[in-house]
């Protein structure tokens, strides 16, 4: 009934789900949920998941009830106001308590398995034989929406191949969608695809009134622990609601007055709106005094396993602190411009490499192309499987959606584990939905993009990236690198590393290019730096990105032959770039001079903001075609001559 | 064994699936295809996907050995080169006879079941009891990687509830992808899945060399009328290789010339690279004469049918030439400034209302968002369903990548068929990927994208589009909409029905915005225009669209009276303005004009290019906020008193 009050006050929400689900929301969190209220960050907590995040005031009354300081009454009277810690969908960076963003469909789901390998992994890490720090389940309550996401159906095969056990989902099974029932689209056989999966399935047949078979089978779930389990719950949509249950009309729409007050007839509910009756919080507010014993007991337990594994102890706190190790960077190589060129994508594999032993909290893998990304850390062999979660390697299958959201996952974890997943950068495309939850969470997540533009040559314009990276720019909060040598990919790495509360997304080239002398790592952080300069005001100024940097490079040598006075900008991350301040970018791009010329292989959307409407561009503002690499960077223009020629242009 | 010389040629590409896939294309296409080699564009053809598209010399041997001339022998010779018509993924521009672009995974499949629902329906609509001038197979092979993709998980489970039995998949079930064998990912139950959502399922357990069964089972799923049917076929990838075989290591690179040879003795291969029997071409190009006598056959069929049903067939024939119906958009309505504001994603469902009964061959619907993207046709009722084909509203559930795919996938039909699909703005993350080969693949898919800014209020930045619109902008022959008011919004449908080769998104409002006086429907062709001016060249331009196109309006009003000379653009897609021409350019900003201000509630990114270094932007460079939908606005800057300020700013 808060649902229905906060979604009737504020005119706007979804009540239906909140209606459907309060029975299975009230026996997970009454008689499972093992969280503390009062401290909504202790470590080993159950992680609970709202997939179907529209229906969140079931999640916000939950938390009030339950005694988080985090939501109050007045928050939930606050429903979806500018400023409210109980906004539209459960946002992780509103509202304490929240464990994952949630709102686009089947995301949930996948960041739940995220978490639960992420348990698991800690799990076989830490744990020993006579003590158990890392012990809890990760519970999800989706929807129908949420089971017909393809992210789902990728997520939910991985976790099934991996047997993660303590995964544990209720499915919300309403036979409601927007369009009207599930049966004008959604017949299929559920619980017999999770079984193809590998789930362990079980169905609550009256989701509505039979509270002691939710608590049966989520027991029965808890007990299976080489398996992830299902649990199909039918409810009734809107459930006490006389005229409005078992349709659309309450999925997304407030009750209303008059049906509000039918439904509290048929429901016995006799108190005024937003009133909760003392015995409701009384149940419900004993998760504060357990909370308060769980969270002691496992202090005690950990206080244990400090005694007798120090040097795990130590290092199972630093990480929980977000603390990177000391010398974590020691190994980044540096490059000098006599080193051989490389693609930046094998400069990746050495950084990774470099990393590796040094950052044991790095877990990470590729979409089924670890040996185009380089993904793999040298030196490490085996990977995160049913029998050996102690890895750090995932295979994520072709499943590029469901990889972002299980990185995600893993950040959500909170256990200082930094995830990083490849692909090719085409497939950003894929993924890109959670690409943006990673930026709108504040989550580290790094995405190692290779295969960068058209140099990707024989494949074609289905596997040659052209929009995306400017598309992937236009992400607030994302950190967008493409380095242009060594030095600058490790560069892109110590700061995608360090940049904790920002997803980075590393493009990097198939192709080989040369080391610049100029360059360096910490010149990566400035964004965008002079790389090659004039004496005095420049005529005229090249900027360059990844590939096309040392073409730059070689046409100011010819330029400057000329007599021309020509700055070359590197500019590895315009994101970094524009927080730099005004006197730098002043410095690097001074308003007099106007004739600039950026070359990138890449869709021209975004570079304006720099050659302004004076300047010009070498760019891709067309698909690409298939043939070699070398001969697709010819063919359209991105050769040292055409840069000369274009650069003349504005000279003359 | 031509795709293996070719892949040595080329040194480039992926042998093992054509090797693995040989029995299963020579038995579907010498026994079962239904095609005319000598006219590919043959409407009643079987349609052929090759979803796993990395195989593609496998698609262009068996079209150079059936005698397609569109893939010649030099073509083979020339594979993956510069301007060559064999490349290497797929492409349906660049060769007849190629149905499908495929490439990225799980599209083809998904694209397949949008062909399949074209036949439904044009055989539901057109067909006579004596007279059956719609009736063809959709035949697929797809891979693990298909499979694995979250998006034929959306698209499969959706025809299976269509029970779409003209759709047969042959899954080639190789245990192989790049990362090695699939148990290191993929151990799900792929064939109790594909049960579960409804499909017909075999298995052929030694797709190597029993030809027969793959015959059998490919006949009894031709059989089985009422589902779909999946074949998993289990193969050897690089079949016939002795060393490379049942390896990733012949999943993507070429076999080289000793294990050629090899291979060549294994399978008692004696003719050189590029050499093809006799005997084979014979035993294929019997296709030639099979195909002009199936369509001779169905030209009579058609003939008969004229006779008896002339209006029908004439509609049938204009749909198939791709010519619009006569006065199609007679009912787009007008709108003047005294016509009430609405919401564009009203006057969207107006303009379905008015296009629907003069535009049969319009078909869609909506992700589950039927009535909040207002995507109905007015008086129309009922779905497309299994017992319903003839109906043109799609449900396509939860599931907006499958969407895309499917909306494709009628395109690719090229029956005339107008495709478009709803869902939110935001969620054109979600269907990404297809967007982008709507655009690569030229055709006219419409994808109606409402809930365009903040101004979605209370569901808060999960759907909040903020980098939406600009990443569509950069995606290169996609035609970004995004109308300022009911004469834009109807600009934007007639030039989106208009544009068979080009996809367009359509970007509208959630909330109402005032009808503009100098708006017309004419001039959305131009992409901007001046929509209010001042006298004499203009102080300061104004640029806006959609929802914000009226503040401008309203600002302008205001800077005129304290004396300003001002100009207000209207950018309802920056893709048409971009094409015209340099002097009308000019005449909208005049290069002298430095001083302009663009106000719209999305990421800057892009509109440097019309403001240059010297303007300014109102503009989200962080994403959103729950709260009612005007104050989001207000709170970030998108009102008039912003407008007038920052306009003031630049004058002064």
């Amino acid at each position: 009934m808060l649902a229905v009050d906060a979604i009737n006050k504020s005119n706007s929400g979804h009540p239906g789900l909140p209606m459907g689900c309060a029975p299975m929301g009230f026996t997970l969190w009454d008689k499972f949920l093992n969280h503390n209220p009062k401290n909504p960050e202790w470590f080993n907590r159950d992680r609970f998941v709202l997939s179907a995040g529209h229906g969140c005031m079931l999640l916000y009354a939950l938390l009030h009830l339950s005694g988080y300081d985090s939501v109050t009454i007045d928050d939930i009277k606050q429903f979806r106001q500018w400023g409210s810690r109980a906004p539209g969908h459960p946002e992780t960076f509103e509202t304490p308590g929240i464990e994952v963003t949630t709102g686009p469909l089947g995301a949930g789901i996948s960041n739940a398995v995220g978490l639960a390998i992420a348990e698991a992994h800690l799990s076989a890490k830490f744990n020993k034989s006579d003590a158990c720090i890392v012990d809890h389940y990760t519970y999800v309550v989706m929807g129908d929406g949420c089971n017909q996401e393809g992210i789902s159906s990728e997520a939910c095969s991985l976790a099934g191949h991996l047997k993660l056990g303590k995964l544990i989902a209720l499915y919300d099974d309403n036979r409601i969608t927007i369009d009207g029932r599930t049966d004008v689209s959604f017949t299929e056989d559920v619980l017999k695809r999770y079984e193809a999966y590998g789930w362990h399935v079980q169905h609550v047949a009256d989701g509505d009134t039979d509270i002691k078979s939710i608590e049966t089978a989520i027991a029965a779930a808890k007990a299976v622990k080489d398996k992830p389990s299902i649990i199909k719950i039918s409810t009734t949509i809107g459930y006490g609601s006389p005229n409005k249950s078992d349709t659309a009309g309450v999925h997304g729409a407030p009750l209303g007055e008059e049906e509000t007050n039918l439904t509290k007839q048929q429901l016995n509910w006799d108190y005024a709106p937003f009133e909760v009756p003392q015995e409701a919080y009384e149940q419900y507010r004993k998760a504060i005094e357990r909370g308060a014993k769980l969270e002691a007991d496992w202090n005690q337990t950990l206080s244990n396993y400090s005694t007798k594994y120090p040097i795990e102890a130590a290092e199972f706190q630093r990480m929980l602190r977000g603390e990177l190790p000391k010398d974590w960077d020691k190994d980044l190589p540096s490059y000098s411009a006599d080193d051989k060129g490389q693609a930046t994508r094998k400069h990746s594999q050495i950084c990774l490499g470099a990393l590796g032993p040094n950052l044991p909290e790095l877990i990470g893998g590729s979409a089924d192309l670890t040996h185009s990304n380089y993904t793999d850390i040298k030196g490490e062999t085996g990977s995160f499987q049913s029998d050996s979660p102690e890895k750090r390697y995932l295979h994520f299958g072709v499943r590029e959606h469901a990889m972002a959201a299980i990185l995600n996952g893993i950040a959500y974890h909170k256990s200082g584990l930094i995830p990083y997943g490849g692909t090719f950068l085409v497939f950003a495309d894929y993924m890109r939905g959670s690409m943006r939850l990673s930026a709108l969470s504040e989550i580290g997540v790094i995405y190692v993009l290779t295969h960068d533009s058209i140099g990707v040559g024989e494949d074609g314009p289905t596997h040659q990236p052209i929009e995306t990276i400017p598309s992937l720019r236009a992400i607030p909060n994302m950190l967008v690198f493409r380095p242009g040598d060594g030095n600058e990919t490790s560069g892109a790495y110590k700061l995608a590393i360090q940049n904790r509360k920002r997803p980075s997304a590393l493009c990097l080239s198939r192709q080989g290019m040369a080391n610049q002398p100029n360059s360096s790592i910490e010149k990566v952080a400035l964004g965008g730096y002079i790389l090659e300069d004039c004496e005095g005001d420049p005529d005229l100024i090249l900027i360059g990105t990844g590939s096309e940097l040392d073409l730059c490079v070689q046409a100011s040598k010819h330029l400057t032959k000329s007599g021309h006075k020509i700055r070359v900008v590197s500019m590895p991350c315009i994101e970094l770039f524009e927080e730099q301040s005004d006197s730098y970018k002043e410095k690097v791009f001074p308003s007099s001079i106007r004739k600039r010329l950026v070359v990138e292989a890449a869709e021209s959307f975004g570079w304006h903001k720099y050659i302004g409407l004076d300047g010009n561009s070498i760019s891709m503002n067309r698909f690409g075609a298939s043939a070699p690499g070398g001969t697709c960077m010819e063919k359209f223009g991105f050769t040292v001559a055409n840069v000369i020629d274009k650069a003349k242009l504005l000279l003359n």
